[in-house]
């Protein structure tokens, strides 16, 4: 028997990409799309993509009506939109797994220096940080699941086993990443059409990116203590993808076999990360599958650690994550319907 | 029950695709995989993206290894290579699709003038063509399926409804054709190098590309007289894809309601075919997949017919195909492990 | 002596360019860029390309004092907006090149019909359609010359020389063109971002472009006979560039020397038009330059020939073609300012 | 009177770049392009760009020849076969800019390390190290100029003004670099073909690429003591470009205004460095010329500085400091050839 989900703010990329992954999902049934600005239309007149798969209309339905057709709603909303809706969708008795930021940062005071108001603050408690390899416990009995984001997923991960270790000096991450064009959004702006982006290649929100309090937060946690990092987001001219490379010193020195075994032990038994040791991962192996492939070079000129991370930004940097928090919110297997591999080139 | 299944020339890029695509499939075992650059590695070494998909190493076997393990084989080799093994693999009773061009041409004289002497014409008469919309039921019975080549796949599939119909004049074919550049294999060629290819476009092989006999054979049968055509392909900075812009002159004047029910009643019923109408389909929209999109547009003012069609060139064009005629030839589902959209963006 | 000019429209990708390439012009100097979007802010911080090159700020001002600084104005407004003030622009006695489509269509009812009404019809008479090859005299004495389309400039170059030679069958032109998406402007528009454009290719406008009037305007002038084509332009995953490859029915067959000799001789003495014979050009030997190649296959299986003409859209499809156009109504040099070889790769 | 040049090793992407370059050069002349690979072939066929702006075939004399023509030899070689020549060019005469490894490195022991035997250790000391915004007055006496790596000179450049403030600590610089595939260079490698590059993205060389100990030889001399780094580069899908963010902790805290203003000073003056501020550069912003533009943001939170350096790796990364450094060992003005604007978008 499936389960009936509704897919809110189904026009985006993360959107469209849910859709996608769960037309294929053996126990999902997707019953509500919705979208304001396509409100009416069918999906795959929209998106040629999914004729065949989704054969529902967009809608722009109140609460009401989304929780009479569905247990479960993934919402993929902007933040502030995301917020003004979730308190009503749990109340109406619904599972929550939310792609926006509303519901990451645990203090409210972070979340109002780096966004706005939040209207819903008591739920900051409830509210389980939606990042499996670290949170798989929390997230069976969860709720509410804040899904993380993008960068943020792609740094945890890749500092995780590190960091556990307690090997290196937290206070000197320095996080490089580069994220692929689809993590901007599909509305449309002057920065991210084809000819601003192609054949270049930029920084942007130095050296205060939203994502950075949501960073710190699970390193701190992490850590055992507060760290702050450097964090330094780039636009790459392709799609798809984040790679993110991260250097740390190392507190006593490490050589490469002790450093890959950190990373092996740690991860071992994960489904979605693969530890590929000094063999450096390139965005393209993991380009339409929910792995986050991590390596890891030790450097003993400098006593320094380089970590370099991937992952596909619109998969287990969204929507490919929450669906691994679906899976574990609705007591199924993991990966349910989140097995394919890379389609390279 | 799972086959068992050896891919002959699994490095490029079309063998890895066959890796992917079957290393899904439920109800074939991938039991050998061969390169003559890589033996002796692991494939998900070479091909990271591949990791946990795949545990085998490449290795470099007599036709009486690939036989003892394996009942058929997909044969991924250069034209030329191809034939100088597929006698063999028959006579040793495996069942063969082939993905070269060695047994595409029913003239033994044609093969000769566009490529090379023929090694093996005995075959040429038995093999196949494996245009499946085409030719299903042939390809049940078949021994040896000759895998249409990626271009003549879109054009076929595009011109298929229109020259069955009787309704254009087929001394006035004009195709023009735009093509991804994995198309052009994995050797390390000067001119298929990013830098050459990227931010450029280009066309190539005018006026004498080999596909060209290729379509003429299937466009002839289908025309039920010989067919001559303009075929001009372009090399697109893109990894994946094929549109085909195709322009026909009508016979008699045609509206486009009209044109669109030719196309829809042709294909209906078919898995992989959709008919888009007069909303033109790009690229994007099938890459990833084993669909064929085609569009249609009649134009009044110049009494021709616009037909645009689009294929994943490494699914629909080669591997995805592959695996329609295998699925038919083992009497599988035709779509098995077939089934995913495109992924988009 | 330096000329003033001004630049109308100046923060569009057109725009933009021509304030690169007057910048550089010896006998030129920009005394104003106007913007209605960037009015007060300065161009070097907008576009920080040409910081060092144009120390203006964006202006928005009245005919009146565009007339006080300038004697020539560039007008790279969209259609309608131009000419809503090119007459006044003329009556304040400027000299004009407007690189809209409003003063390209010598006929007003063909205007209103793939556009709109026209406010000043009056002036279609006297405006000189700017294809520089072609009228050449007529452009040295104009006070008002319409800039060529892209896709037309690519398309009447091409075919110039064959139509004039009386060979073909001009009523089976078919013209296939492909464009970077940089002709597509730079409005916020969802068709033109990154993830949209690239890894894709699609037909767009048919059949029913509003640049086919301009095209058959032009190839009927050539042909000195009513001439109807199908033009399917596509747009391309590159920044900069448009290939067009057209199909012509030879009348008597041709040889392919013959062939290259008429393309020869015609454009013998041209700077700007580069003849490549049998060795067909790709877009990327021109981005940067105002050259336009030219390349022609005669097919004597088909009795058809192949040309394909390449342009850099944004030089020799707009802005650099405008500067031509400036030279000769100045009596300066023709390639004044427009010697640049192709940036490759 | 125009200074004769050879440039050696033309046919790769710099040696192309230095004929394109210098065919515009107003004081030198072109007599000789070599290329063992395409000898006997005019350079405008094998490079359709260049038709019309070198009318050369190439050759592949010997030094005999070349300096029989020429005065100045522009040597475009791969490391090693560079030292093979150029002592016997000097010994002929010539001037040499070499746009090679082999004389950047001041100490012979640190080549042989990173690359191999030196045959010509002896002219170690005379070569001058070609980054002309450090050395100037050097390399207007030198006879060898040896031309920086791309990467390097992005680095050096980005960070000469905080190196000689003394006020980072040089002992904690993090080095992320990311260059265009052109840097990869023009000869036929599965690693840079079009597929394995395009919607990719990957670090390599970590952590021992060559450039490290020139970027270290530099960083040192800049700040009077032994400097480390992390140096990690990246293979961008883009033609051209490098960008380089670079990492470094400001020894006592610093606004964002007084660190501006210690980039300003230290450029003033300089052509083709220009300070961007906290308004952080991209690649295509430079794209086509030489400039290296510089942005610079201080984070009060972490007390790091963060800067972003861009070049266009051809460019002021190869064949525009190349002609640089030879208009000041010609005594022309430095900035002669090259005053090109950025060809954007």
């Amino acid at each position: 028997m499936a389960y009936n989900v509704a897919i809110l703010g189904a026009s985006g990329y993360t959107g469209v990409e849910l859709v996608r992954l769960l037309s294929a999902h053996p126990e999902v049934r997707i019953v509500r799309v919705t979208s304001r600005q396509y409100a009416g239309r069918p999906v795959a007149e929209v998106f040629p993509s999914l004729k065949g798969f989704c054969d529902l209309d967009f809608t722009d339905p109140g609460v009401g009506e989304i929780a009479a057709d569905a247990q479960v709603a993934l919402t993929a909303l902007p933040h502030r939109a995301a917020m003004a809706v979730i308190p009503d969708l749990l109340g109406a008795g619904m599972k929550v797994v939310d792609l926006s930021a509303d519901y990451r940062l645990r203090d409210e005071a972070v979340y109002r220096e780096w966004y706005q108001d939040h209207t819903s603050p008591e739920l900051l408690d409830e509210a389980v940080y939606g990042l499996v390899e670290l949170f798989r416990e929390d997230i069976r009995k969860a709720r509410l699941v804040a899904n993380p984001g993008c960068y943020p997923t792609s740094v945890a991960l890749g500092l995780a086993p590190l960091l556990k270790s307690g090997l290196v000096d937290v206070d000197r991450l320095i996080i490089d990443s580069k994220s692929g064009t689809s993590g901007a959004g599909r509305s449309a702006k002057v920065d991210t059409l084809f000819c601003e982006v192609n054949e270049s290649f930029r920084a942007y929100g130095v050296p205060r990116h939203r994502h950075t309090p949501e960073i710190e937060q699970t390193l701190s946690w992490l850590a055992g203590r507060p760290v702050r990092v450097n964090f330094t987001p780039h636009l790459l001219p392709v799609s798809r993808g984040i790679l993110s490379t991260i250097y740390a010193d190392l507190v006593p020195d490490m050589d490469q076999g002790s450093l890959e075994e950190i990373y092996r032990d740690f991860y071992r038994g994960e489904t979605f990360v693969r530890v590929t040791g000094a063999q450096l991962p390139g965005i393209a192996q993991v380009t339409g599958s929910n792995f986050c492939d991590i390596g890891c070079v030790a450097d003993p000129r400098t006593g320094r650690v380089i970590i370099v991370s991937v992952i596909d930004n619109l998969i287990k940097g969204a929507a490919g994550q929450a669906i691994q928090n679906l899976n574990l919110m609705l007591g199924l297997d993991e990966d349910c319907g989140l097995g394919a591999a890379a389609v390279w080139p």
